[in-house]
């Protein structure tokens, strides 16, 4: 594995190229060709190979591994930060924060993966007639699907990559069309960082096209799939991998709720300025957008709303598909909303060719009637675009969010401890949603051990995962076990000086490694 | 919840009714109603409802209802066992042990229940001005599919439902038609021992027939199902609950391979001896049946497996279904399998209707070049059949073995911890199986901490759960999180004092209870 394995950038323009665009003029700027069959083979070849080799390494090996990445990263962040931004028109403050954030997410990756609780090591009856040994193994090659909206934190680095290596399975990343020579750069600077720190040939690899991701995932040597991005594009990889029995970790997103209780509407005006800013940052392109704020009816959160928009920036959107998506969902809001609420219409889209991707924020407030199971209301519109629920009963206003599709985040704001409606309200929204935010808004997702970034289906293919913090890694294992085992037949884990020094389970007993 | 809402036995017999057989004789003896939809809609309700009853009690009050339900078994072993075998044919012998470990394994699940670390409880900052929590939450109702085979381990008791009891979630079966009967009776003894426990309404129930299970699986309450049984069963459940995103565990077994190296061979009758108990082990009806034996050459392991055939017992099948199955399935082995050796076929199986479903053990030689992927000897055939295939070579031997579908286990004979081959061996059958058993058979699955009942697919629908085990509970919870919890907000399982005393993480330190 390295650089050279990676295509070069490409000033040609056809079909069999990933071409580059520029958000915030729409002009082309240069293309990434398409990986062909044969270089997709080899590629899964060499991820075959390479898994065995990676499989046997230590955990602290593989963390010296995610160590060199990180550094990489910080290493070229200027150079990165240019480059990411020309595709994706984020700006240059969001995209080094991305970057920042992508290299201390590596890095504890790393941390998690030499803790080593991941591997679930676990014995019993050793010196015995019966004995049993179990860990979790590393589930093979695995091809990653990242998103649009997060260059540096899902795709070619990022979560997916950085818990799949920490696992210790090899990684094929399928590049973003929204940011190819992004990605091309971004794998070569892995490659390298992982081959200078010794890692096998085949651990890391990425492919350029439709047609090259379809060949990932139809591949007998990929055993695993995370993908973030649409509800379409997730499930049609789900059905498709599951004809092979493939498990797809989609993280899809929904509409988040926030919910703001009758004490909280105190601070109405400081809630309307934080929910602009939450539902506007990057463009509103975050699975994690507040897509939907319940207010107390009378406390003015929807005008304060309003007021804020204009202050709220005028950004691209990453890809033209993105905003022709966005200007249609506007349209069908447009349709479904208080049709009284002329204000939430007055702040018009930009369809300015010349201005590229760019749009304006936009905000509509809603009847609750109107909040029935498969409404536009309801469908994710990816963009700068949240709505408003005025309610006049709390009761009814949490009945009606609870119908809501399950979804990866959802806030409540509340008028402190001794709100009495909270404890109601979080239990309530904990059954259909990964996670809740008290007094926060829900787009900022720290990487930490007990961080949860998954939810109910359809917001997330499997519930029972997570795709930040430390739980990312559980996606890529699985367990297996041996009965009288022999000493040669067990991995490092389990050997008796616990040499890896890791949480194990002995005879049923939880131990923690000495220090 | 009680003993009233279990339907009753019912003589009549119709479309609307599973009929209950005596496998020794073929003839019907009794019947079990179908449950009606609007009752079953009913069930889903009380399900419904009791979800967040029972996730609100704590470990220790569910371990309670794990050991009553044991403790009622265990009072009704002789006229359950009786009943059982009228159903089954299975022996009193095999029965009596079979309830007597679905007792152990109950009482097991409330222990691992109350240990916690199922719960997988994490806090990071508390005290400080940005807090996270995450804790397993159970997923809500599950469906239950029990298997034809194991009456008292796979189904209406056993680990699905005593698991997902353990977990805090409600448990509907679907009563198999191979003993409607005894399932009856069996729920009515369950329904009885959680009531009399304090359990909540609706915490289980029982239906029957196949369209009511089919409604099970489309139910909006039900959010997970667990089955065990054939491929073709247990893909057809996968794919309908995938349109709605709900887990399907589903175990459905291959063929399992065992493996005799060189130096082992020198133990060949030994081995063939054992092989032959253990392929006809409950009439070879059980997902963990060695089907495939690789022996070296010139060992005479085959002629020795021949020689102990005729020993053997001939034992019914459970239904006629599986009966027709079995000749259908020796019929193509036979066809497939080596034709030299009449002998393989020189034991003849029971076709005489006086004597119900009794077959006769079988074994074939099969040549290592017809085990190539998609050969009707690599179909699981349910019965008392193996094949055993002779090798020339080690090498070549376990590359074809390597090509055989993923298996739930494997088992390997060595010579020892000397044994150059065992390593190896061993490490590349943990690559497609779920457990490898040295030196034992793989028919004997244990319920602890270490035991790993699964496998890749086809032989299970998801790698990374087990059915038998502390693991098991593992699929029936999800994840979630609370950012900034107050106090109210929190489960006990992360109460500062650590009230329910288990293993937690804090700040990102496992950390375990004070005795």
């Amino acid at each position: 594995m390295n650089a050279s394995g990676v295509p070069a950038i490409d000033a040609g323009v056809d079909c069999n190229h990933d071409l580059s665009y520029d958000p915030r003029t729409g002009r082309q700027r240069g293309s990434v060709p398409h990986t062909a069959p044969e270089r997709v083979d080899e590629i899964l070849r060499r991820a075959r190979d390479a898994s065995s080799r990676i499989a046997g390494t230590s955990p602290a090996t593989r963390q010296g591994w995610l160590v060199a990445i990180a550094e990489s990263l910080r290493n070229r962040a200027d150079e990165l930060v240019q480059l990411a931004d020309e595709e994706t028109g984020l700006g240059a403050d969001r995209l080094h924060g991305e970057l920042a954030k992508c290299a201390t997410s590596t890095i504890f990756y790393g941390a998690v993966t030499a803790e080593g609780s991941y591997l679930d090591a676990s014995t019993e009856g050793i010196g015995g007639d019966s004995t049993l040994a179990r860990w979790n193994t590393p589930i093979g090659p695995v091809a990653v699907f990242g998103a649009s909206n997060f260059p540096f934190g899902f795709g070619v680095i990022g979560h997916d990559v950085a818990s799949a290596l920490g696992a210790g399975c090899p990684v094929i990343v399928k590049a973003h069309p929204a940011h190819p020579r992004l990605s091309v750069r971004l794998a070569a600077l892995v490659a390298d960082a992982l081959a200078a720190a010794g890692a096998p040939d085949g651990s890391y690899d990425l492919v350029v096209g439709f047609d090259a991701g379809l060949q990932l995932v139809d591949a007998a040597e990929i055993t695993a799939v995370a993908f973030t991005g649409s509800q379409g594009g997730g499930m049609a990889l789900v059905e498709r991998a599951a004809a092979r029995g493939v498990p797809v970790f989609a993280e899809m997103g929904t509409v988040n709720p926030v919910f703001v209780t009758t004490a909280a509407a105190a601070n109405g005006a400081e809630i309307a300025a934080g929910f602009v800013s939450s539902f506007t940052l990057g463009a509103g392109q975050f699975c994690t957008k507040p897509g939907l704020l319940f207010a107390p009816a009378g406390a003015g959160v929807f005008d304060a709303v309003l007021a804020q928009l204009p202050q709220a920036p005028q950004a691209p959107l990453l890809t033209a598909g993105i905003a022709r998506g966005y200007r249609a969902g506007l349209a069908g809001l447009a349709v479904e909303a208080d049709t009284e609420t002329d204000a939430a219409t007055a702040t018009p889209t930009t369809a300015d060719p010349a201005a590229g991707y760019v749009v304006a924020p936009q905000v509509f407030l809603v009847r609750m009637k109107d909040l029935h199971p498969g409404s536009p209301l309801l469908a994710e519109c990816f963009g700068p675009v949240a709505l408003v629920c005025e309610y006049e009963d709390a009761g009814q206003a949490l009945d009606a969010l609870t119908r809501l599709q399950p979804s990866l985040v959802a806030s409540v704001f509340t008028g402190g401890p001794a709100d009495p409606e909270s404890a109601e309200i979080v239990r309530r929204l904990l059954g259909q949603v990964g996670r809740v935010a008290v007094n926060a808004w829900p787009t900022g997702v720290a990487t930490s051990w007990s961080m949860q970034h998954g939810g109910p289906w359809p917001a997330t293919s499997r519930s029972d995962a997570t795709s930040v913090g430390a739980g990312a890694l559980g996606r890529f294992v699985r367990p297996v076990a041996v009965q009288n085992a022999e000493p040669a037949h067990l991995p490092v884990a389990l050997h008796p000086d616990n040499l890896w020094h890791i949480p194990r389970r002995i005879d049923g007993r939880l131990t923690l490694p000495t220090e």
